[in-house]
């Protein structure tokens, strides 16, 4: 794990972000600017982040076909877990009993869990809103659950992550206008009730609730579609509330992208400028450039690691689908300016051979190429912005890189 | 890869095992014996296999579940790969054009390929046999395809593999003797007719057929069931056509393992002392015990890797299905004996989590354990008849395992 010595992090003290006595082992510091681009470094209680960052996506305490070693090899400052699934198997108590997620799958550094809604609203079977939970059969067995602010709240305590989110009401897209306002204004009142429990853990209103991480951060989410009017209402309210960082959820639901990089980049400029902000779900490559463009600091999604098991591939040059006939006998590595064990040490003949094999390397490979290329462009953006080249950066990634599978 | 220096080589010179010119880079040495059991050394074109050894299978280029460096860092000394699968996709003749087996799956140690007879046997649709060859239909897509005595041969001159195997007809158990005697007569003429061939290879008469690695060696197999009379005719025919080394065939196929130790007791004994002994397809962790006493130098099976896949782990004091609910909030590693990487790492609570969400990271951390677990029982055989404690190491072995499962 990354450390930073006492020395070095007082100097800095002046330009930490903090907010309260609750969140003491929390700060965010801005390194340096590009437009509105920020290099940051996020201070958790299991290590440092590096911003901006992409969070591989460990949906039930591991990365889909990969061993947590391999995530911390590929450098990955922070991981991804979902509380709903975790929730629901193993459970949460089970993991608080056996030492906090960190010691369950052994990941030591810091570790982002989601609130569950996202799941509960996409994933379960016969759900039911009130304004006081949310009510749900697991999709596993049917068994009756609910989640609420609160609950959401507790069980992330008890998960133990650096960084928990508000539950959040998360609607699709398209949706009307009084929709997308009233999923706004109900995660704004959860997010109060959330914020009161989260300040209640470690005391005697919430004593029967382990704590797995002291120093534990929560984040609010910012709601309201693509509704610019509904996106400044929710930030004020969040805002209001007070949390250590700000995420921008209901995006990467179906939107067109231009709509999504407006919305981002208004919300973005409207949140406070001392704290970090997370994006949601998102996104493709060209997203992650165009999203720190526009104040982006954190990212998570599955996108790397579920297209890296259906054979699409994220390179230097475009995509590639490994299927193709025309790799049958190509000996180059996947990606000549790649330097992960896969570019490293496979072909692309062999590559196809497994994945039409249905071998289960075809997953690992795939998925330790895909992650190693967004931590990579993540490590580029880092470097660009630092160095003062992050338009240039921009331009040459967007020259490089597009939408289409190339298969070059 | 290891390496032994010249001047040992040339000291032992005389106690190596030389069948021809046309195997000039294989040779088998002696290094100590405990009564039947001997500790070997197996010297082939690519690299040095201590004897006895397990080969992990990698029926299509790649072990299920785990990348070939893990294979590697097993330390497996070498490599069993399937010649009907490789041969249906994707083709030998690509496999040749890339370079042989070695450079398309990353493994520059040695690797044995079987000759596809018992794939032919097992999994082809509408096989028929005839003197001149099995035409079946690929289990793939219907397309027709065909294997003789010869074809094998090529196939794998094509792959590349140190040691070759030559085609057998591998009939199931109970059968009638009459059965197993014209199966075994008929491997015997597929015998000559694969010495034959493997003999012209690099020649005019073989000029078509490339040769991915010069100095690989061919082993015949000794078939005749489970009739000891069989087995001598089997045997005496074998040799004197003349292999550099000599498999036992035709067993793990139902008989009980009383009778299957008999026979390879038997049938070892009849074989040459000085050429290295392959009991095919062979076994649980007793039977390698069990078989090496019986003068058997090499194996491979795929319980290590399928079992894995399954959830039943093999372990210093038994058999664990990881699936049990006792392992719920079991702390401690699946084995406390063993030091792969798996054990060093994650609790049994975590792994039956994995197991049970149907993660990916399931089957390659017990295939890293369970393929531990056979090499390092290997290790413990060749140290014990090294050190001249080969008795008391199989009745320990015997006292801290057994076939039933423990779920200690």
């Amino acid at each position: 794990m990354k450390k930073r010595n006492a020395t070095a992090r007082s100097r800095r003290e002046g330009s930490h972000y903090r907010l309260s006595a609750v969140s003491a082992r929390f700060a965010f510091e801005i390194l340096s600017r590009a437009g509105r681009a920020r290099r940051g470094r996020l201070h958790l209680p299991h290590g440092v982040v590096e911003t901006p960052a992409f969070m591989p996506v460990g949906t039930r305490g591991a990365v889909k076909a990969i061993t947590i070693d391999a995530v911390r090899d590929l450098d990955a400052d922070i991981l991804l877990a979902n509380t709903y699934h975790l929730h629901v198997r193993p459970g949460d108590d089970r993991i608080a009993r056996l030492g906090g997620l960190h010691a369950f799958v052994g990941w030591s550094r810091p570790i982002l869990t989601d609130s569950g809604g996202y799941q509960v609203f996409s994933l379960a079977a016969r759900r039911r809103v009130t304004e006081d939970a949310v009510v749900f059969q697991s999709h596993l067995d049917g068994q009756p659950l609910s989640l609420s602010p609160e609950s959401a709240v507790d069980i992330q305590s008890r998960l133990g992550s650096d960084v928990a989110m508000i539950l959040d009401e998360c609607p699709s897209w398209p949706i009307p206008q009084t929709d997308a306002e009233a999923a706004m204004e109900r995660t704004l009142r959860w997010a109060r009730r959330g914020r009161a429990r989260f300040e209640a853990l470690g005391t005697a209103a919430a004593a029967a609730v382990t704590v797995s991480t002291p120093g534990q951060a929560q984040f609010g989410i910012v709601q309201g579609g693509t509704f610019l009017d509904l996106r400044d209402r929710s930030v004020a309210g969040t805002v209001a509330v007070g949390f250590e960082g700000y995420a921008i959820g209901g995006l990467s639901v179906g939107e067109p992208t231009a709509t999504m990089y407006d919305v981002v980049a208004h919300t973005a400029q409207a949140l406070p400028e001392a704290a970090p902000r997370y994006l949601m779900g998102t996104g493709t490559p060209d997203d992650l450039v165009e999203s720190v463009a526009r104040g982006i600091d954190m990212f998570d999604c599955v996108l790397p690691t579920r297209n890296a098991r259906n054979g699409q591939l994220f390179t230097n040059v475009g995509r590639i689908n490994i299927k193709n006939a025309r790799y049958g006998e190509d000996q180059r590595p996947l990606d000549r300016d790649c330097a992960c064990y896969t570019c490293r040490t496979f072909s692309r003949a062999y590559l196809r051979h497994l994945f039409l094999a249905g071998e289960i390397a075809a997953a690992t490979l795939n998925t330790l190429h895909n992650l190693n290329f967004y931590l990579d462009t993540m490590r580029g953006i880092r470097d660009a912005i630092a160095f003062g080249r992050f338009e240039s950066f921009r331009i040459a990634f967007h020259q490089r890189w597009s939408r289409q599978a190339v298969d070059s």
